[in-house]
């Protein structure tokens, strides 16, 4: 089954459509997670175990969790470990993975960042997967010379891709929303970025007529969302920026379709520590905290789409 | 020192404006390099062995090193240990060791990324920095939220940062080609990043005049490097596409300054593979045959600075 079926399966699912971000971040870490920390591997050992705990307390619940490789990166190689370790027993619980990695490159070096994380490279006669996420977050700077390498292990793999667009940054108008010329119309970069992303998202279209070339818009943007919704019907739309960054849920109905299907809206400080202290200084323990949180994060988006005649299991 | 200082001073002492691209692709490796892999760690072994095998014998004729962290991680955990191991290694030999990463991320995110590459993480109350690179290479498309993060460390710990410019690829035109208005006047998008980058330059200058906020200029673009030029008079130009990708020594000198410098040609496939088989099928050994491959491109380079008048040692 091509990813984005999968991931509207699961959605349906679970009613759910959330992306839990696993941004590990152990000054954050509710305190039972930070005793014992006195090096590297006990870091690393730190964010699996509480990565674990997420999703053994919420994988019934969401869809998908989607770490944020920086996170681990910053502790060396005991991170790598951490972020292998949770990707396979995130998929052993059933969940999606998407991996936010932003990468970006040209040629043999986009091949061999594809094969890392979404493809196999060979040992030998024998092809091996190494991180092997269901999804990537890619950067666009580069042109179709750094994108369809991994489009090409989309097809191959039935893995998913999820491009830049509109980032949820303040600053991110610097570049993103110069006007630019198009066809003898003035159109900011992100939608000349978004046409192009539409043309790649035929490659993969799959049985509820969405791709597994999906986008990155950040929740931050609601009407920003809206143009690009009608530039790109068939791309999932990736939504970090909910919650502490900004993002209302009143305005996320601007990143669905009519369909009710067609964004994964992301938190990952709101459901791993803002939410999830709240839920704590309730004297509620972290099981039941994590899955709290989670469940009041799944209420809000559910209703606000059932509001406006959006939610359609 | 400040970052760019020290690359300046290694190139007049080494007398070469040239940095290697430790690009492993096991395909391409020697026979030497080839025998007894059966595992990703048998991999890892090999590409750490012929790294050391590059260094030793052209350490003392470049004055950096750039491995390109696509080609570890594609190899997981192992291909990581490879890579952390180069990275001692070159350092320990004297040279500048430039990650070409082209990570990108924004705010806490962007920090995690250079807290690992270039900064330091804490554990309970020490300071240790992870992978220690001299400077790295970075995305723009996120603005200033996803750039700042990065010169923080540079100012701070002495680093460097290459912001990607103009890449080599031919479909670097797509976005980085397109007409943006600039106050009243149509320039191109890269142009646009070039004035911003430009202003990020100004954070750290050193004794040469240069900046350690420099930028990825492809060498197939030699018009574009006389534009870039003039915009960007302090920052060093990383200069990839060089040789197999199709960039001619004689348009090499369109990014350089007046004063002979400001540019560092990176050769991966160059060097360590296609020149280096041409040494090895004349019967030469690998130590001689990888330092020849060297010094014909430092010669190559040097002699189109000469002709020139710009090779001010």
């Amino acid at each position: 089954m091509i990813f984005v079926d999968k991931l509207v399966k699961k959605i349906k699912n679970k009613k759910s459509h959330i992306v839990i971000g696993l941004d590990p971040v152990i000054e954050n870490f509710p305190k039972q997670f930070r005793s014992n920390i006195s090096s590297l591997s006990s870091i690393g050992k730190k964010i699996w175990e509480f990565n674990k705990c997420v999703i053994d307390y919420t994988y019934d619940i969401v869809p998908a969790v989607k770490p944020q490789i920086a996170f681990y990166e910053r502790y060396g190689i005991e991170g790598w470990i951490a972020f292998t370790k949770t990707v396979e027993y995130a998929k052993k619980k059933g969940l999606i993975v998407i991996e936010d990695a932003k990468r970006n490159d040209i040629g043999s070096t986009a091949i061999a960042y594809s094969d890392g994380h979404l493809g196999r490279v060979k040992i030998k006669d024998k092809s091996v997967p190494i991180f092997d996420v269901d999804a990537l977050t890619v950067n666009p700077y580069l042109g179709s010379d750094g994108i369809m390498p991994f489009i090409k292990d989309v097809v191959k793999y039935n893995k998913g891709i999820f491009i830049l667009v509109k980032t949820s940054n303040k600053s991110s108008f610097e570049f993103q929303d110069v006007l630019v010329n198009y066809k003898n119309k003035n159109i900011k970069f992100y939608e000349l970025v978004a046409k192009l992303v539409n043309i790649w998202a035929t490659y993969c279209t799959g049985d509820f007529g969405y791709s597994s070339v999906g986008v990155v818009v950040g929740a931050t943007f609601p009407k920003e969302a809206t143009k690009l919704r009608k530039i790109l019907p068939k791309s999932y739309f990736l939504v970090p920026g909910f919650g502490v960054q900004g993002g209302r849920a009143e305005d996320m109905v601007r990143f669905f379709n009519p369909d009710g299907f067609g964004a994964l809206i992301s938190s990952s400080r709101g459901i791993i520590y803002s939410n999830l202290y709240d839920e704590l200084e309730k004297g509620n323990k972290f099981d039941i905290a994590i899955r709290n949180s989670t469940l009041r994060m799944n209420e809000s988006i559910n209703a606000i789409l059932s509001k406006n005649n959006l939610l359609h299991w």
